[in-house]
């Protein structure tokens, strides 16, 4: 591969620049050059680990952070429920329609669920701020739940297209789904004047449900594979994101039925196994860190994805949408 | 598959609802009731048909429409080059990397090119609104054009959050990465006070290079899977979109090598051959057409992409991001 190959389009990973003139950071050295102290472990009881068929004799994982009290907390007691009942071992994924979603769940939608699974009421969509605030003792839930600060930042925005605290290079972020976007504790927040609820992100994990006044259990469950289908947010609870293994379910075969099911039972991966990361052995069990989203290294590292200025990018862009400031997340040996 | 995983988070394409409430319009019903009046036809002229290898004896054809003109016309004039010496026949799919792009063009990065093929000034990545306004004589360009009225309605949208002229259910798009973004004979849009681009959508096509001044001939392509990276918008000259046989490049196996990159030739997806659709004998010629984006169609389209009413959505989102605003195209038979 030239270095015309190697460079292209992406994050420089290796040193290209000459030694006199240093590379202009980009997100990839910030991310690596950040100090211990700016990543956060996250627990392995907020971890589902799925375990797809293998393929071709080689296993297929996948790792689910589970979003953080209080967001979708009654979804994410009855996946815990599931998991610890071994309910999702034998189903299958059925559903893959490009640009759209991944969906997995019970195929035959006849398996009883275990004991303890509760109905979640539609309010719980979205989160008052207050409530995030009171449940979070950060500093980002406390600027999320203060109103006047919010409007503030919103204006200098959406008026002069810059400039929030986090941004000392001076970039915005413009939402058409939110009044107001955010980072909080590691998590992606959309937000009104009284409440926040989670974007559908690329990765980011729903509960497939019925008609209104129905809600989904959490059995049945999706990611996203394409551009945010951000027209989903309040009305479908997310709950978690794709933290390893994404690609095991972005590269499957669209299905050619209706809304991209699977027209027939052979086209379906299995699923062997979803257990909670701390009930599996100790050897076994997951462990990942997030950068804190209030770090210095996360703020250096927001202003370089809204403007990149390593060599291969001509012109920054000046802003960045909530679903291309990715949390920088990392497997731990 | 039941009602509920029949009607699950999609397009309602049977009608299910009681016969005594119609069901409120959604984008899909709107689009297939659209009167012929308000269908364009695209010429064969300008697409490109990659066929890849077939894959368990199926064909796997790609259908590329290129940009218009005045935008990125010395690359797409490269490009006509190139299929007419029918450059891309043994050449391959070489990166796919998860969430960003898949790439193909020649794995030795020695062919050589065809008499022709001309380098494109890194101005053109843009192209002047007066251009765009001269070259396509369309309300939509004069309205582009218009700095006032665009204007006007960029504060109506930043600051009122809903509001433009052909969205009269009130919804409003706000955009990080351009000041205005826009519809335009068929095509999304982004612009700034003087100057126009095509966004990086989920399947628009652009054109791998090297480090500036270099901007690529066009030989290598890629087209984006994941969320719109729209950091490399004005950076890489779009040239198309994929708008047939889009599963067949994003459903591709991710390359384990640095930026997605396959680490062995075995892992490349063979190329058949890259044709100008005019070029194929009459009966194989593709036929497509675009829903005009200045018709009553399209406007009720997009307001029904910004706020979806019908009985899956209790909250309509009151906005669409300008990648989430997709054109219908519909294949003839």
């Amino acid at each position: 591969m030239t270095i015309a190959a190697a460079l292209l389009m992406g994050l420089i990973q290796a040193a290209a620049a000459a030694p006199q003139t240093p590379e202009p950071p980009t997100p990839a050295s910030i991310v690596a050059g950040a100090p211990r102290s700016d990543w956060r472990s996250i627990p392995a009881g907020d971890l589902l680990v799925m375990d797809l068929a293998p393929e071709g004799g080689k296993p297929r994982r996948v790792v689910i952070q589970l979003v953080p009290a209080p967001f979708a907390s009654g979804w994410t007691a009855n996946m815990r429920r599931l998991a610890a009942a071994h309910w999702w071992d034998g189903t299958a994924v059925v559903r893959v329609q490009d640009n759209y979603v991944t969906q997995w769940g019970d195929p035959t939608e006849k398996k009883p669920m275990p004991p303890g699974i509760e109905p979640v009421p539609e309010s719980a969509y979205v989160t008052p701020l207050d409530t995030v605030a009171d449940a979070r003792p950060s500093i980002e839930a406390r600027d999320l739940a203060d109103v006047d600060a919010r409007a503030r930042r919103l204006l200098d925005t959406a008026i002069r297209g810059t400039v929030t605290p986090r941004a000392p290079q001076g970039w915005h972020e413009r939402d058409s789904y939110a009044e107001w976007v955010e980072l909080l504790d590691g998590w992606p927040i959309a937000a009104d004047k009284s409440s926040a609820w989670m974007p559908h992100c690329y990765g980011m994990v729903g509960v497939g449900r019925n008609l209104s006044p129905d809600t989904g259990t959490g059995a049945e469950l999706y990611t996203v594979i394409g551009q945010a289908p951000r027209h989903l947010d309040r009305n479908i609870a997310i709950v978690g994101r794709v933290i390893s293994g994404m690609e095991y379910l972005s590269s499957l075969k669209r299905g050619t039925g209706d809304l991209g099911f699977y027209k027939t039972p052979g086209e379906r991966t299995p699923i062997v196994s979803v257990r909670l990361g701390s009930d599996l052995p100790a050897g076994q069990r997951p462990a990942f860190e997030y950068l804190a989203t209030d770090s210095d290294s996360f703020a250096a590292y927001a202003a370089a994805r809204a403007n990149r200025r390593d060599a291969f990018f001509n012109r920054p862009a000046g802003g960045v949408d909530i679903c291309n400031l990715t949390v920088p997340i990392r497997a731990m040996k």
